[in-house]
Parts: structure tokens; C-alpha cells; sequence
């Protein structure tokens, strides 16, 4: 197969104007997310949802309330969906928030112990599915919710039973609107352009720690609302630590330097890994340059083909089209982790790519990075990481993040 | 009773020496920590424990994982406790880093499904209290594991019991060691010089967005590794909002100014509120100012009163002293939260300080923050945030935030 470049999928930084049209976006296509969620919980048997997960809350209410609150919050945010409503909990300090940004949801007081008030909120839920009567059956993110509240709330309600729910809104998630897909874009283009204005600060001598300082502060004075995720800048043999945190260590001549980072516009998020040449790479740092390249390559051909194809391929497929490129080199003992996950309102969601993920073919519209990688314990580590917007049915395969992926070399 | 200034405790800017320095008070400390809580579980009748909170699986095991990973770090920063060993769970990201923070605990695997090695790990720990045989009770964190994990968990070993644990760890923490107190007041000394060097970059018509960014900026530069939470900074009728998030509007003269704010120094934070004003004050805005500053006097009084007379108070008492100066001015109803909150590795931790709080006394070498708050719904709002180290037993009742508390003008 030959090569085929990734088309770039048209992105732009966001502007002032732009919330107040991603809100509306949201605010209309709200009904239609619910409906489907209401057919998966009749399909389940279930009356009511009871949800933890702020990114759940968010795309089902429209309660802009963030990670970053989630362990301040208590229970504000949690919510309830029934037949005919949506519950939002605010507690007194984001009562006037809850009220502003869920106009079409009850916002209910969340002081002190929920418990205690559990019953008659339950009870003033009608039943999804058209059944008359009370509410017995509720869905609640297991997998969220502490054991020590469930405990509660089931022994307040003695009557209803609860259905562990995982997964079930995340699934909805993974299927991206014309407007999720363009702020996932507005958050590439203001990581891609604050990499490009990083560039010149790169020199030898300067810390891992400075470095991602000043990428962080790139995207947060130039569009980010926040960080997706703490900004990793690993150089030399720390590269190989596919997580590291920045350290005081002065990046060298002649070491790779990986970054990892993203930013976050109106709740959505981005992705990206380079990993550029500080002065003039050995010739075996650019032969696993061009290893790395070469499988994200190999995975984007899998992907061009089937959009062009309107297929939707397994994430497996995918998975082992990069993986397979880096073990016939021999290095597949040396790319542990998985080739890519989807992205939105979290920075890791469905779907994911990667050979231990569930089986499954790829929906669409959807976005998730792509990032094969190969780690050197010890000596030095490439990873490549793009955003692909993947969307068969209109036979569009497209590259979000810009940032060139050819061989960089900085500092000299 | 007269107005006794609170006197300042010594505090200091973290240099590059001090890390070592205080991972090796941690270290030489840890002992102690491991045999009062081992006693506790012995008090409670428990075989070993099973810790999901991050801040205390850094206090017991010296595991340097932060509540950013919270999020992704997934079971890496579990960790359990048994007669003779703590045991820290790490995933391939993590391990590097867990071997080296922690050589006095055995690291353990994380991967995929913790549920199918539970039985062989809970038949590896011997029990709490000097009994022979097997592990058959464990205290778990409740409040925090997910119902999912604790399911599944339980479900792998039927014949251990899981007791809901709640504050246990938390408990010891709330009493400080010198090197604990030390980083909080390196945290303090972070803050108070951001907003000092912020003061003339305040003018009407800068947005609170743009100063909660520059004194984000001032602390991560200078001495922060992180943010104790996220700034706060609201103008005019939005300081009325006790956790409202800064926005894009400008700040105008005659308004005040509220900063709520806190910096991280190796893992513990500082927290402290300024209300400032922007221009000349009212007679009216002047005069709810005063009230809070003397509301917050007259808890200091009452701290000052205890320590000197080397007594633990009631946290309830301390919350009445200052309630009780802003109820009698009328304005009972216009503070709504609680005095004040412990603070070390978590922002807020016990003891609390409130009315609502459980009755108790004031435990010591402690730190906690004395915050009274006027808020005047859609006028104007003051909140003045100090932390205060007691330690009744030395005689000792001294203010960790130095920056003034008097009325500060600025924009002028």
C-alpha cells in the first residue's frame, strides 16, 4: 500500500462569538441525545438514570461544571433522567450556575445528606418507557459512584432497586456533532499554534519543567479555557516513560524531546504528542523516528481505505495495522500501550483503539488519537500522536491536529 | 476582650534544598504515622486496610502520585497496609516512580483486573494486631472506592469482609509535623508574594479572568509546583458568589475585588482569601468589610485565649465567636458557610470548623483557615481567608498568610 498523506480537516482558534453558538448547538441537539439515551435505558429495562461522571452531566443537562470541580463539588452535578425530566443537584453555590445553564432541567438542592431526601425525589420521578406508576428500577454509574453513597441511597429506598450502569452515555458520546467535532478542532489549532510559538525557546539548557510551563501558558493565554491534561515534556532517556511528569532536568544536544499535551475549548478537549530532535539526531533515534511514523502511517492507511470504503473497521484492525509495522522491525516488545482512544468532553473515552479493548467496529462521526509509540528503558522513547476525525459515511478521513509530523529539529 | 494582633509565623520560600530535605522528615517520620494507625486498626478490630485516596497513600507510603493523576492514574496509588508491610500499586506508567518513592514498600502490578490477583494479594498480608492465619477483615475506603470496584473485589474474596472506613487516615493527618507545617508555610509565603506582586497590574477594565491568570502565573513561576485549587477572582456582585469561577468581565472602580486562591509546595497547599478594593470604598462597603475583619478577630481571640492558656476548643466555639459578631450586626443570614477547614495535603481536610461540623475539640500541631464572608446577593460580597497554626500545648497561636488583612485600595 502506498503512503497517502492524511488530509487536514479544516480547524480554526476559537473566538468570542463562538460559545454562545456551541451553547445553542448544544441546547438543540440536547433533545435528540436524550432520546436515544431514553430508548438504551427502556432497552434495559430500567426506569430512571442516576448519573456521577460530570462529562455525563454536561452533555445530557448542559451544567457546565468541570473536572476541575469535581472533588470540591460533592453533589452538585450529579442528575437524575426520568421519562419526562432531567434532575440536576446543585448545592447553594452553584444553584444560580445550575439554573443559568439547565433551563430545561429541575435543579434540585443538594445540602447535607442526600439520603434523607432520596425517597421523595425518587418518587417524583415518572418511569422511561410510558409505564404508569413509581419508579423501582434505577441505572447509577457504578463505576463513579462510592460505595458508601450507593450504600445509602439503596438503603433509604429499601424499594427501588439499582442496576449498575457503565458505559452507557459514554457510548452515546463516542458519536460527535458538527459542532463537538469543531471545538475538538478549535482545541487542536490552539495547541498546534502554541507549539509553534514554543519552538524558538527550545535550547539546550532549558528545563523540561520551563518548557511545559511555557507550553501550558501558550494555550492558556491564546484560546484554552484549560488544560486537557497536565502537560508532559520528557527529553533524552525519560522519553521512554510514556507518563513522566516534567522534571528540573535541562533538556541536552543530541536528546529527543517529547511533548504531550492538549487543551480544552468549551469543554472539549485535544491530544497531541511530538517528539522533536534537539540539535542533529543520531542516525538510530531517527531510524525509530521513522519506525514511529511509519506505523502511525500504516494506521492511517487502514483508515483512509475503509472511510473511502464507507466501512467502519474493527478498533483492533486498526490497533494492528501500526502494531504489526513496529514488530516486524523488532521492537514490538517496545510499544506496551495501546494505539489510540476517543476524546471529547473527556480526555479519554470511547471509543478505544488498542488489542485488550472490547471488540468492536469503530462509530461515526468520531474522533481519537492515534499514537503508536517505541520506548528505549533508559535511553530514549518516540511517540507520535495525532487527532483523526474518522467519518465513513461521508467518506471523510481527516487529520485535526496540524502540527507537522516529519522529522523537527530545534535548539541549534 | 481587646484585639490582640495575631502574631505571624515564620515562613519562607521554598529554595531547591528543601525537597530532600523534606522527603527525608517524611521518611524518618513515616514510622511513627504506620504504628499510630496500625493501632487504630487494631482498635477497630480490622485485619488490614485498603487505601484509594491519593493524599493518603502519599502520607503512608511516601508514593509522590498528585490529585491531577486522580483521573488516570486508575488503580496506581491504591495501596494496602497489614501487620509488617504497606504495599503500593502501580501500573507500567507508574512503577519507576513507586520504586523510588517508596523502598519501604512492597509495589505491586496494576494492571487490567485487580479482581483476579485480590485473593492471592489479600493471602500475601499478614494481620494487623500480632493474630496468626490469614487476613478475614479488611477496612476499606468507602467514601471513595467506586461501588463497581468494591463489587467486584469482594465478589473475588467471599470469605474477607470489607468494613466501610471513613476518615481513619484523615484523622492523623489533621495533626501536623514540623516539616508539614513547614511546606503549608512555604505555600502561604508562595501566595502572599504572588498577590503582592500582582497589586499594581490591577486597574478597572482588566477582566477577573486575566488576574486570576497572572496570579496563577505569579505562584507557578515563584515557588508553586501547582495550584492548591483554582483562583478565584470575582468583581463587584459577583463577589457575592462564595465558589463562583472568574469571568470575562472587567473590573470598575468603587468595586471590590475578592481572591480566593492557594499554592502547592511538595504536595501541601496554603489557602487565603483578600477582598480588595478597586478605588475608594463606600461608607457602606467600608463598613462590611469591618465587620468581617472583626469577625474573623474575634475567632483569633478566642484561639489566642485558648493557646495561651494551652487549651483545645470546641470547633463549634471558634465558628460561634465570629458568627456571632456577624449576627449581631444583622448579617447572620448573609454567611451561609462554615468558619474554616483543615488544610495540608488536601485543600480541605479536618478539622472542621462549623457549626454543622462534628462537635470536637481542636486537635494539635494543627493548620486550618478561619474565612468569614459577608455576601450581599447580586451587591457585593467579603470574604477574609487566613490560615492560622495552633498548637495550644507550646503555647503557640500564630498567622501562616502574611498578607495584610487590612483594607487594601488598589487602581488608583
Amino acid at each position: 500500500m502506498t503512503a497517502v498523506a492524511l488530509p487536514l480537516a479544516p480547524t480554526a482558534l476559537p473566538t468570542p462569538a463562538d460559545p454562545a453558538r456551541w451553547r445553542a448547538a448544544d441546547t438543540a441537539a440536547r433533545p435528540a441525545r436524550l432520546e436515544r439515551f431514553r430508548a438504551r435505558l427502556a432497552a434495559e429495562s430500567v426506569d430512571a438514570y442516576f448519573g456521577i461522571r460530570l462529562a455525563n452531566t454536561r452533555y445530557l443537562t448542559g451544567f457546565e461544571i468541570g473536572e476541575s470541580h469535581a472533588s470540591v463539588a460533592g453533589l452538585s452535578g450529579q442528575f437524575l433522567v426520568s421519562a419526562d425530566e432531567t434532575v440536576v443537584l446543585a448545592d447553594s453555590r452553584y444553584r444560580a450556575q445550575a439554573i443559568e445553564e439547565c433551563p430545561s432541567s429541575r435543579v434540585e438542592d443538594a445540602y447535607g445528606d442526600l439520603a434523607a431526601r432520596w425517597p421523595a425525589l425518587v418518587s417524583s420521578l415518572r418511569p422511561v418507557g410510558g409505564r404508569d406508576g413509581q419508579v423501582t428500577r434505577i441505572a447509577v454509574e457504578a463505576a463513579c459512584i462510592s460505595h458508601a453513597a450507593w450504600t445509602r441511597l439503596a438503603a433509604a429506598s429499601p424499594d427501588v432497586e439499582f442496576v449498575a450502569a457503565d458505559g452507557w452515555i459514554e457510548e452515546l458520546r463516542q458519536t460527535k456533532e458538527p459542532a463537538e467535532l469543531e471545538r475538538v478542532g478549535a482545541a487542536c489549532a490552539v495547541a498546534d499554534a502554541a507549539l509553534t510559538r514554543l519552538l524558538p525557546s527550545i535550547r539546550p539548557g532549558v528545563t523540561e519543567h520551563d518548557l511545559a510551563l511555557a507550553l501550558e501558558w501558550e494555550m492558556r493565554t491564546h484560546g484554552a479555557e484549560a488544560l486537557a491534561f497536565d502537560v508532559a515534556c520528557l527529553a533524552g532517556p525519560r522519553a521512554a516513560l510514556p507518563h513522566g511528569s516534567p522534571t528540573d532536568r535541562p533538556v541536552a544536544s543530541g536528546e529527543v524531546l517529547l511533548f504531550d499535551f492538549g487543551a480544552q475549548v468549551f469543554g472539549y478537549r485535544s491530544d497531541m504528542t511530538r517528539t522533536l530532535f534537539v540539535g542533529e539526531p543520531s542516525a538510530q533515534d531517527l531510524a525509530i523516528y521513522e519506525l514511529v511514523a511509519g506505523a502511525q502511517q500504516a494506521a492511517f492507511d487502514a483508515l483512509i481505505a475503509a472511510a473511502a470504503a464507507g466501512e467502519h473497521p474493527g478498533n483492533r484492525v486498526i490497533d494492528a495495522a501500526a502494531r504489526d509495522h513496529i514488530a516486524a522491525a523488532g521492537h514490538g516488545d517496545h510499544f506496551g500501550h495501546g494505539l489510540g482512544h476517543g476524546i471529547g468532553l473527556a480526555t479519554h473515552e470511547a471509543p478505544s483503539l488498542g488489542r485488550l479493548a472490547p471488540e468492536a467496529p469503530l462509530p461515526s462521526p468520531t474522533v481519537f488519537s492515534v499514537e503508536p509509540g517505541v520506548y528505549l528503558d533508559g535511553v530514549m522513547g518516540v511517540r507520535i500522536e495525532d487527532l483523526v476525525l474518522f467519518d465513513p459515511q461521508a467518506a471523510r478521513c481527516e487529520r485535526l491536529t496540524h502540527f507537522p509530523r516529519e522529522v523537527t529539529i530545534v535548539g541549534v
